[in-house]
């Protein structure tokens, strides 16, 4: 056998980025070095430059430059309400809505106990410390809908009512446009049990 | 406006990468800030280690870290046989047959006027003086079976038959186990119009 060479080498580290597999790994590889070898040398460097700036903002958790991100130190956001979301692509979701002006509390991840991810790679002694601010005066539950996010919500709403702390949960049902011919039966059965009386 | 972070240069950057949008390029960011900053480390090491150590082999245009690749230095490989293919991934699956012991040539692409890719851009120059050497008896056309690929083919064959080398063309038929049901009807066309004499 011959020793690895700078290709092979190429190719392998590549793989470390998700969904990508040796097939794409190599035509990856292939396309940097014949079209794009300044497209190459820029991710090396955004690589590197951000492995070294950026961390995680000690106030919501989320990534950040800062030791205080920018949402969070603007000052200018309501700090009666704390918003908890699993990832960080969660909360720019809910950021593009325009809808949501409280404050927020970044999970990265969720409960998942066969994964081995527990309380404590989620944070939440940091987000019970956080909810007892003497500031915040509920906390809004919005992880995902899932076996997972359900499990995560559950478990923290005990974690904070016991604490006295006001807890709730984003609403689930019809999506906008939504056709009752065309919606999942789950669905449509939670939005006719959290119906609302229209005044 | 804010400026750019650390991390929207990543996303951007991860960009370059071919079949990576937006929506992929911030998981990526995301999943390697969290889960993988060690794997990001070695990408960064390995992007930049190959930029600088990979160039073309001065004899059959293949990525090479030497002036002349592996494939062409090993003097076991019959020289009277040059095989073009239009990428190194078609090289690598020839080889992966072991049915074929002659020389290659890579052109690096194809013809593709519409891409702006001409006779210069696939390094027919090249080619061509290659296939003068006075060894090559025979040039074996393995660009692909597409428009482009056939276009390609047809060019170089009669820039090769002009200067009086044997040209040949890849067989074109069923594929192994395929059946005459499930085939298009243009392989199948070709493939009675090339059928062959059973001695």
């Amino acid at each position: 056998m011959k020793s690895p060479t700078a290709l092979d080498h190429l190719v392998e580290s590549l793989r470390c980025l998700p969904g990508v597999g040796p097939k794409s790994a190599l035509r990856m590889a292939y396309y940097l070095l014949q079209h794009n070898r300044t497209g190459a040398d820029i991710l090396a460097q955004a690589l590197q430059n951000a492995l070294q700036k950026i961390g995680h903002c000690s106030s919501c958790n989320n990534f950040s430059e800062e030791p205080l991100c920018g949402l969070c130190a603007t000052g200018k956001r309501d700090s009666r309400l704390l918003c908890v979301v699993e990832m960080p692509t969660d909360l720019l979701m809910l950021e593009q809505t325009h809808s949501y002006k409280g404050m927020y509390f970044v999970l990265m991840g969720r409960l998942s106990p066969l994964d081995g991810i527990g309380p404590r790679e989620i944070h939440l002694d940091r987000l019970l410390k956080r909810a007892q601010d003497g500031m915040v005066e509920e906390v809004i539950l919005a992880t995902n809908y899932t076996v997972e996010g359900e499990a995560t919500a559950h478990y923290v709403s005990e974690l904070l009512k016991a604490r006295g702390i006001e807890v709730s949960r984003i609403a689930r049902g019809l999506p906008m446009g939504g056709e009752i011919e065309h919606v999942d039966s789950g669905t449509l059965a939670q939005a006719m049990l959290e119906r609302r009386t229209i005044r």
